[in-house]
């Protein structure tokens, strides 16, 4: 069995994983994140910045996100204001640009990571999360370093924090759509992928199309759920799947799901009801902010089943390797 | 000849337009643009609440863009902050979205759009710059509102105006590639095109791969510049084409047109000097932020040479109409 494909599977676990290191944190640290919080990564990580900055904003505070090569070369063009914290992310810690993104904002300076590294040792606060990984891309680390980091955000913003045993249980539940995912892959062969998703499930949809990219090399958009009506879909034909993520679809996503249906296009809803759609991947109910870990099994076992029906290792992406250094 | 490529050599013409537009607009209003501000549009529009968003921010305030949508159905999400003014933009000023938006935050209205109209009258102050297209895409009339909106900026903010003669110029002498840019299209096959630019050149990188999109139902990325190593690089081949929009490369940018060269991928600098590329499209010293404006016409003729490679009519995209509506 593939490396990726184990180790999605194993994101139930991941969700453990996270809670025990968020209780390890507590434990060793007296220490609450503040209100301004700046968030960087690179790629995936910078992917799973933006949800982060997302919850922060939500919950009260005000979160920013930047890749770091823009916080190294061109933070000048950002409204990044007065944040007391820098998160910087990185599964393995030694991805050089987020190491020296920790330089690039004078404040305090938090590492989000799998290891004991050269981010965590460079940092004053370290939350390490071992959801460690064999394969190239990130799978079930990133939801589980969702997941540590969100249990955080919510202690100490004086929220009450999930129930991890109950959020491992419902991302099991949404791991049961592997072989139906299978067949919605081998019963279509589609040319191209738009993942959409508004608020914080607009990130995930961005997550999405990098996995297809890295896993299946395959022609894949996200945008912000209605922005695709403003010219992108134009690309959208016989050949296309449209993932919507979306929790609970109103009127105008069936709108949508007909637009793109007009054009010949399938649609895969997940969320909570189909809309319409020609195929639906029912996501159990948890709400915002955490919900974010229901989605992303399902969209990277999506681009696992891309690349192996196209005859790909998913282990190994051509071109790209484990830690991006220069 | 396609009322698109016409519209395209409009540009000197159309910053004509746009600077007295914005004088018209000082005669007619005692107004200064406030610090913090908030921009909005939906497709073309939204990749040029970008740009104007990160002019705020670097010229001293603080500027922050959403999409309509994202405005009008998950703002809670984004770190909006407290904002002094709401910029609406619409070419037509009757996207259903943009109108709808004005009502997103309960701050002063603005409207950026080329007609009296819906949105203007909606508005407490409407600047008017009447580029007006005959085509579905947006291109010299992007490039007119970004100017006029700049100059009062700049106006605003007490900093001195560009001197719109010189820029008008400046966007002809880029238009002479047009010969070039043709023959890099007849010339080069590619099956994908990825478009990376930093800092204020990245919302330009988004609307070069929407043009392409719209006009050649193409297969285009847009990435910030060294973000495209951390993933996205692994769908690039011989048959790929990297346009690097920078104003000065440095030594990374040309680390990174090897690495693409090593995968086989031909590379397009559009800037100040080559930086190892394949092919190089020289761009006069303007500085930033007005640069902008002398990028643009280059990845809109490209994104119409290669329509018209593909044998499509770029004045009649797919599936588009030229006011999007529910």
């Amino acid at each position: 069995m593939h490396a990726t494909l184990r180790e999605i599977r194993k994101t139930p676990e991941g969700i453990l994983t996270a809670q025990k290191a968020f209780e390890d944190f507590l434990t060793h640290h007296d220490f609450r994140l503040p209100r301004e919080i700046v968030y960087t990564g690179c790629g995936s990580s910078h992917f799973l910045s933006q949800p982060l900055a997302m919850a922060t904003t939500r919950l009260g505070g005000r979160g920013f996100s930047a890749p770091c090569s823009e916080l190294l070369y061109s933070r000048e063009w950002y409204p990044i204001g007065n944040p007391e914290l820098l998160v910087a992310i990185s599964r393995s810690g030694e991805t050089t640009e987020a190491i020296k993104a920790l330089d690039a904002l004078n404040v305090p300076r938090f590492a989000l990571t799998a290891y004991e590294s050269g981010l965590s040792r460079k940092s004053d606060y370290a939350l390490i999360v071992p959801a460690h990984e064999e394969s190239v891309v990130m799978t079930h680390s990133f939801t589980a370093f969702y997941f540590a980091f969100l249990q955080l955000l919510l202690h100490s913003y004086g929220r009450e924090t999930y129930d991890a045993e109950l959020v491992s249980s419902l991302t099991k539940e949404v791991l049961g759509s592997e072989e139906y995912i299978r067949e919605i892959v081998n019963g279509f062969d589609f040319r191209n992928v738009i993942f959409l998703g508004s608020g914080i499930l607009y990130p995930v949809a961005l997550e999405a199309m990098l996995k297809m990219k890295e896993m299946a090399l395959f022609w894949s958009e996200a945008y912000p759920t209605f922005e695709v009506r403003h010219g992108f879909k134009s690309i959208a034909d016989d050949g296309t799947l449209v993932v919507l993520l979306v929790d609970e679809p109103f009127e105008w996503h069936e709108k949508l799901t007909e637009e793109f249906q007009g054009q010949k296009a399938r649609v895969l809803t997940v969320g909570r009801h189909d809309a319409g759609a020609d195929y639906f991947i029912e996501v159990p109910e948890l709400g915002p902010p955490a919900n974010v870990v229901l989605y992303l099994p399902v969209i990277q076992l999506l681009a696992y089943y891309k690349a192996v029906e196209r005859g790909l290792n998913p282990d190994r992406p051509r071109f790209l390797s484990k830690v991006v250094k220069w």
